[in-house]
């Protein structure tokens, strides 16, 4: 998935990316290595999603797992196809939020874009448990504490995220070529077996068969099928990057894009050989890629280097939504469909927000999940489904506006991948309804509605503000401005020189009870000021009541109302502490007095921050 | 306890009340009434701990209950006599606090001040978990759920807070008056009685006697008149509200002083006397005061009653730390010890912060006790002995200070009074040290520690801001206001109005980016700020970096840097939103520029909210 993660932008440090001249460019095998990284990392979870549910079935179930894998490959050549015409029609990166915005309106792009935004979440959610699922094959004593495991991990890559890492597509290329060297390698070696050499891994492990039918439904092939698709998420990165390839960049991302199929294809359809082959059935805590290594390669040093390897990419995987969700709540926040601090170019603690809002979410989902892939998979396929088969469908309304010679051919290309994907869609959320799926079907119309209501109010705001066109000219007004006092000190004389400075007139106030307490205390400040004469009246304010905030705000409406045309504004003097535990020991009174005058007046605000000689 | 929770002004909604003439003053007998609250609450959990303790040595244990109850009311004796001397001697109303700190130095006053902190968090957690405990014996149904029941009373005490109420001493006397009589029905038909009337309380319930001794050990004793001595928390609150009744105060408040420690010292004898005479052992899940009631009244009604009665007035003994603790700590914040905060008469948010904290402490306790009273009572007797030792010591101070005739005795009685609860808090601290105790040993010297770290720092900050002494005059500068500006709307032009009300000089700054996007709407601004001529230069802050906040922060610097003498002031508009939803739409780029224009630099910081029209 990740359709936004790789476009020139998804800088999220807040770092602008110099602008890099053609031969910073990627090439299609540069291209190809970079941007392949959440379609590889899917065969970690995608055959055993289809094997799980061939389980049901028993043996003869399991026979079906080369079958259903070449169905899902038919529709990964559809996909490929497809968007290689995706990559032809938007040379500036797409992805389905983009197209169903061109061609489908306002409703389904927002629906594109709320399952966009659950893929980002659920791409992290099922990396990090497929991750720690690779690492806990190989060392079962740590099956136990997966779910802690997971959130470490989780914890560990917000952590790198909070930080700011400048993340660059080409930092992908190594682990992605080990990990493909590595599973063909896996492949190849199990191909000139005939029984497995090793079954190390799963021994004393319990195996998960549920069932011993004779025959095999054709409910049970669908959602075979479907949940195995879960392994295609991630085709779509190559058609969202072609602002990163080089000239001629439809043709270099095109050929990205096929070879992309390919890998994915073969790595598929070989281990769905492999599968068979050693009559691997699903086991609980040893996933089918570590059993598929041990039988392949044996119980040795490679099965480890494998295992490490698949942990290494699903957490990069999981890293790059921490790319790619700001990317696209930043083209929302752009079409005033999402809050526009999203689109703030600022500096780092905005960002922060959404880091820690994506893992907090995330966080949520593991421990919904318990840790467990294979309930998070289905969720995930079906936000990436309801993105491919919008895409897709708008490409055939694409095709049908220009009327291109061929035109017909391109349209039937995409609409039978958007027939697929969608039957594919509707097949996992009714399997899977109560088992998750129901989280999705609420979350996009609330998401939508959200981003709607969101839009609903800018729009009005925008109207307010006069946006778009040219405003009064600004004039000079009467200047009055506030000093809240309560004791002398060098504080008192720096507030009223700012005040002062900035006004045609200055008033000191002063809140006063009446306890004998604060009489006294009142008294001394009197007597002080009268001493100090600073050429600045002190202004009594009696409050019966314990409040220090409305008494001022009260003053500030009854001047205004008796002098309009002079602009009020209340300035509040605090001292800027020299360590920061020490703004404990700040007695709160400025912001108490703000919040009052903010609350209750249209009093422009002033805080002067004093710092300690 | 709850040392300062009715003095005057013990209000914590913000409300001044207003100066009452004597009629609505305190007599003796309604003093009594409305003070003593928390000492009759103490019933509730003093002999339940006595008993607890001796059940160790089985029934020979238990029958130690009357003379431990006995030793328990001659040092009430003590503590009453001790405090008709301490009413006279402070008739403005003391607590340890200001004993100590009139005769003992502060070390030993912030010791007194820390152990009653440590008391009114303590108060809250021993009473709603003794309340708890009485709603679960009259329902055993619920005391899988005591936790529960606990935190949920706690948040009902804290929203009632929340919302400010105002508590006067007077509302207490209904619910005492009722629970006292209540008691004095328990006993006297107890004592018409030769053996339980019914014991459907306990039936199904398992006895927690843990030993079966023949003979009963010395320290099992002390141990035993330790935790008995728990239920003597409370008799000082007549002596810190002096100033509540009528005069002659001293003599009136000396009377309803006599009269707790008859009616609390009759009730505990009374107690004791049925414990002994139905053979109570100890129960997990029903009170002792329960199982007495059952004996003596019967499983009917009136068992009820005693229950609701006993959860009702335990309730409101938790709710008088709520208004105690805050007065303690506007003491401390004019002495300087605590943050000024705490002694801001002010609106009502601050006060909740006070509440927040107080209920989510409490909360822990609650947790970390699983919602066991007898966890916590040895921790609360720690506080009020170590409370009711350091005010007798001062007491013992002040009569040798004074030498008056007769100096001799008094001393020689708050002498053996101060031996006799310092000896309990040691023997409780001892015996309870790894049970829980040794969270007091360590938070006290942290809470002292705290206090003085916080005298110091306000000690050098009032240095530097030249308290009390009569400052600089101040003078008028020139002032140059900066607004940033990111695109053009009515609410440009209304902070150009104010900028320019404001300053000498008005520049608004714009903070570009080299990228292409940025660059296009960069031209937009400065086409129609063209168009606009509102008379103020825009002035471009170029950033290679995605930075928002630095490039106008060093502007600032450069500006105050090349015109020493002028005061540079950013103002930042904001539109303030019709609801408060639509806070989240705000771009947050305000508050961005705020932050670092207020940690670079000394410029004032002008907020300017527009309300939209």
């Amino acid at each position: 998935m990740s359709v936004l993660t790789t476009e020139p932008d998804a800088v999220p440090a807040g770092e602008e990316p110099p602008d890099t001249g053609e031969r910073h460019r990627l090439t299609a095998v540069t291209g190809l290595a970079a941007l392949s990284l959440d379609a590889v990392a899917s065969v970690a979870y995608g055959p055993e999603a289809i094997v799980l549910v061939l389980a049901a079935a028993g043996a003869h179930g399991l026979g079906c797992t080369l079958p259903v894998t070449l169905a899902i490959a038919a529709l990964l050549v559809v996909l490929v196809a497809s968007y290689r015409q995706v990559i032809a029609a938007f040379p500036d990166g797409g992805g389905s939020y983009a197209v169903a915005r061109a061609h489908l309106g306002e409703r389904t792009s927002l629906v594109a874009a709320a399952s966009l935004v659950l893929d980002y979440v659920l791409n992290v959610a099922v990396a990090v448990t497929a991750g720690v699922a690779a690492l806990t094959s190989a060392f079962p004593a740590l099956y136990g504490d997966r779910l802690w495991l997971c959130l470490a991990v989780l914890a560990l890559i917000t952590g790198v995220n909070l930080r700011g890492i400048v993340e660059s597509a080409k930092a992908f290329i190594v682990p992605t070529v080990v990990f493909v060297a590595a599973i063909f390698v896996l492949i190849v070696a199990g191909l000139l077996r005939s029984a497995p050499v090793s079954t190390a891994a799963t021994a004393g492990h319990a195996t998960v068969v549920t069932g011993n039918a004779t025959s095999v439904g054709v409910l049970l092939l669908l959602k075979a099928f479907a949940s195995g698709c879960s392994a295609l998420t991630g085709v779509e990165a190559i058609a969202n990057a072609v602002p990163c390839f080089r000239v001629p960049r439809v043709r270099r991302a095109q050929r990205a894009e096929v070879a992309l199929g390919a890998v994915l294809g073969l790595m598929l359809i070989g281990l769905a050989v492999l599968i068979g082959r050693f009559h691997l059935q699903p086991v609980a805590g040893v996933t089918v890629l570590a059993q598929l290594a041990d039988a392949s390669l044996g119980h040795n040093w490679a099965f480890y280097v494998i295992q490490f390897a698949t942990m290494v990419l699903l957490a990069l995987s999981a890293n790059t939504s921490f790319g790619g969700l700001p990317v696209l709540l930043k083209l929302l926040a752009r079409d005033n469909y999402a809050p526009h601090v999203f689109a703030l170019k600022a500096d780092r603690q905005v960002h922060r927000h959404g880091v820690l809002a994506l893992a907090v979410v995330s966080a949520a989902l593991l421990v919904f999940s318990g840790g467990d892939t294979n309930t998070l998979v289905p969720m995930f396929a079906i936000g990436v489904f309801v993105g491919f088969t919008i895409a897709q469908v708008g490409m055939v309304r694409h095709w049908r506006r220009g009327r291109n010679p061929g035109w017909r051919g391109r349209a039937l290309l995409n609409g039978s991948g958007a027939v697929l994907t969608g039957v594919a869609a509707v097949v996992v959320t009714a399997s899977k309804f109560t088992e998750g799926a129901w989280l999705i079907v609420i979350a996009v119309p609330l998401l939508v509605a959200g981003c709607t209501t969101v839009h609903r109010a800018y729009g009005r705001i925008g109207e307010r503000l006069g946006l778009g066109r040219i405003p009064q000219a600004p004039h000079r007004e009467r200047s009055l401005v506030l000093v809240p006092v309560s004791s002398l000190s060098r504080l008192t004389s720096e507030a009223l020189t700012a005040a002062a400075s900035l006004g045609d007139e200055v008033r000191a106030v002063t809140v006063c009870y009446p306890d004998a307490e604060d009489r006294t205390a009142q008294h001394a400040l009197e007597r002080s000021w009268a001493q100090w004469d600073p050429g600045v009246p002190l202004v009594r304010l009696p409050c019966a009541r314990r409040s220090l905030g409305r008494p001022i705000a009260a003053y500030v409406r009854q001047v205004a109302a008796a002098e309009p045309g002079t602009r009020v504004t209340v300035l509040i003097p605090e001292t800027e502490p020299e360590r920061l535990w020490q703004r404990l020991l700040q007695n709160q009174r400025g912001a108490v007095v703000a919040h009052a005058v903010r609350r209750e007046t249209d009093a422009v605000i002033c805080r002067l921050r004093f710092r300690l000689p």
